[in-house]
């Protein structure tokens, strides 16, 4: 089949400018010829994750985005505050292919007998550039789906399904026996409670409005807490008192809410104190922040006692940690449960030139929860 | 010996009232026959560092203190901020001893060998209730002082030497290399100093003022920042690339200090990155509070990657989790380096009754580094 590849394919690129210019464009690149173990997949369907948008965007004003170029061509330019410039310094003047995971059909293989073996499977895969059209990477990184799986369920089968699966994992390797989730009605919240509720793992779900609560009892969620109720440090204290939960992650990261966490696990481990420590309890207790929708400084008060502690999160050094063999068994997990446990939920598929509408930018740069787009490169 | 002992002495106590009122004063309290592995101790010498403060003073507002009773007895009350009575609720009520460390005399022994051995011997002793003229301790706790140490000496043999110590650990043990400490002048600091200086760590000492870095550049310190300079930010990133430093002990807990820390180790991390990461460096970078100088909020402006901690730290839990042969160790490093690495330097002596008058409550409530109050019960 290594004669129907195609020689180019479009690529979504992102450039910091000098100036303080961001532009978004897309690029006609070459396919490589894959080595002996590398395959070439024909993506067909890439999410864009949170985590995807600070590569795309970085630190741009995107309330001054301008489009140029033409409709099969779009170019988005924006301006760059110059306080955030220094932040850029390391990826200014590079341009860079954006897209953290995608499904798609192998094309076209190496010579090894591995590689050979994909051919024409439908896989997931991970590694950054799969806003493209075509993808070259190892055979051993892709991610074989189930025969009658299609390229757009095992778009998302890396980030949202192996995060929330990590999540558990940390919460049991670190001695904790139930789970605290914030932005809980996200897509990725949707599949930590689809796991928790399998696994009977207790979760206390945060959540920032009424119908977000909502979105989470109808699926099975029984810890539900608003942070936007006049009774939210009650009704959350009150949750980690009946499920002991005492580790909390957090895609907010900004404002006052993991520092809220802490004030609230302190109050449910002091119910049950017998004397009084002036150091506050001994229970200890973790928030990672592994997002950053609120962008505000985080701010602690302290009063939660010495017993705590609170970190950046990230899946990668996870995996890494964890080893091949543990990391394999979550992935498996993944494809056996692609359609029910892991199936992701998309508002609007758009075009490689699609992505670069300002329509579809302001939409999916909002991150607000419920809104998840995908982009379809052949279309 | 044991009909030499006394059957009641002073001790220092605090009270929390309900009606939101700290009261502190002298009670003529007991002292207790020893049981079979006890020992009496007189105490000659029992320091007020800032973790004692938290137990003697609260959350009092002690500009609003006013003394009564008697020159012998004196009685000092303050009023405690309503807003603050909700985290004094544990111990209000309870009139608290309070001290955690001292030296001084075993004056009488329970009827085990190991007890009577340490009669008339000086020790160091630690666990609470230290500000008073007498007190009983399990023989195994007592750390027995070389000949010819003086109590005073002995008296703070635990919480400064044992913490700085500890740092060092921790250090090692999770993997860092050299050093980074805050309110670095204070006599734990310049302990602290002297121990890197032994063991060839690098250490980095941020203090608040050009006195503060005057005191440590005249015992030995290499690196030496001033968070009151200008040039704060550059001259920390300079001190952290030659020492490769990525862990920090803070004292001070509140306002921009740790999260500046955290930054200044990703940009110094950031200086030797090859490749564009947008997480930021995959160097783990850890910040422990374990003092509360500055009591406003902590504020984290989140922009050092993902690859970092913070969190509360205390000697206490950290010596149960290396268990008694590592903790006993440590202890006899102390012994052995008493008048040299470990010496402590005090500002003033006072009675218990003289810890009670409103000029030396002023002077160590504030916390001032170089001031150091030793209580004396005996006199």
């Amino acid at each position: 089949m290594a004669n129907e590849t195609p020689t180019t394919g479009l690529e979504l690129r992102s450039l910091v400018k000098s100036e303080g210019v961001l532009e978004l464009s897309l690029a006609e690149v070459p396919v490589a010829a894959p080595g002996p173990d590398e395959v070439v997949v024909r993506i067909e369907a890439s999410p864009i994750n949170p985590s995807d948008l600070g590569l795309l965007v970085g630190a741009a004003d995107m309330s001054t985005a301008v489009q140029s170029g033409t409709a099969d061509r779009p170019v988005v330019t924006a301006s760059i505050p110059p306080q955030f410039m220094r932040a850029m310094a390391a990826r200014t003047g590079e341009s860079m292919a954006v897209g953290n995971e995608a499904g798609g059909v192998v094309i076209a293989a190496g010579s090894s007998p591995a590689a050979q073996a994909l051919i024409g499977k439908t896989v997931g895969i991970i590694g950054g550039a799969m806003y493209a059209q075509y993808r070259v990477v190892r055979a051993v990184e892709c991610l074989v789906l189930k025969d009658g799986a299609t390229a757009e369920q095992g778009a998302s089968c890396f980030v949202n399904p192996l995060t929330s699966l990590a999540m558990t994992e940390v919460m049991r390797s670190e001695g904790h026996t139930a789970l605290v989730h914030t932005a809980a009605a996200s897509n990725l919240g949707q599949m930590l409670n689809k796991i928790c509720i399998k696994d009977g793992i207790q979760l206390v779900n945060i959540v920032r409005s009424a119908e977000q609560a909502k979105i989470l009892r109808e699926i099975g969620a029984v810890h539900v807490v608003d942070s936007s109720s006049p009774t939210f440090m009650e009704d959350l204290v009150g949750a980690l008192v009946e499920t002991g939960a005492t580790i909390a992650f957090d895609a907010i990261g900004g404002g006052k809410l993991a520092g809220q966490i802490l004030t609230a696990m302190e109050i449910a481990a002091n119910k049950t104190a017998k004397v009084y420590s002036r150091y506050g309890s001994t229970t200890y207790k973790q928030v990672y922040i592994y997002g950053g929708l609120d962008t505000r400084p985080t701010e602690l008060n302290r009063g939660f006692g010495m017993a705590w502690g609170l970190g950046g999160w990230l899946l990668t050094p996870f995996l890494q940690k964890i080893g091949a063999a543990e990391a394999n068994r979550l992935r498996q997990r993944v494809v056996d449960e692609l359609t029910t446990t892991f199936a992701s939920h998309y508002t609007a598929r758009v075009s490689l030139a699609g992505a670069l509408t300002l329509e579809a930018l302001t939409a999916y740069n909002a991150k607000a929860t419920g809104t998840k787009y995908l982009i379809t490169p052949q279309v």
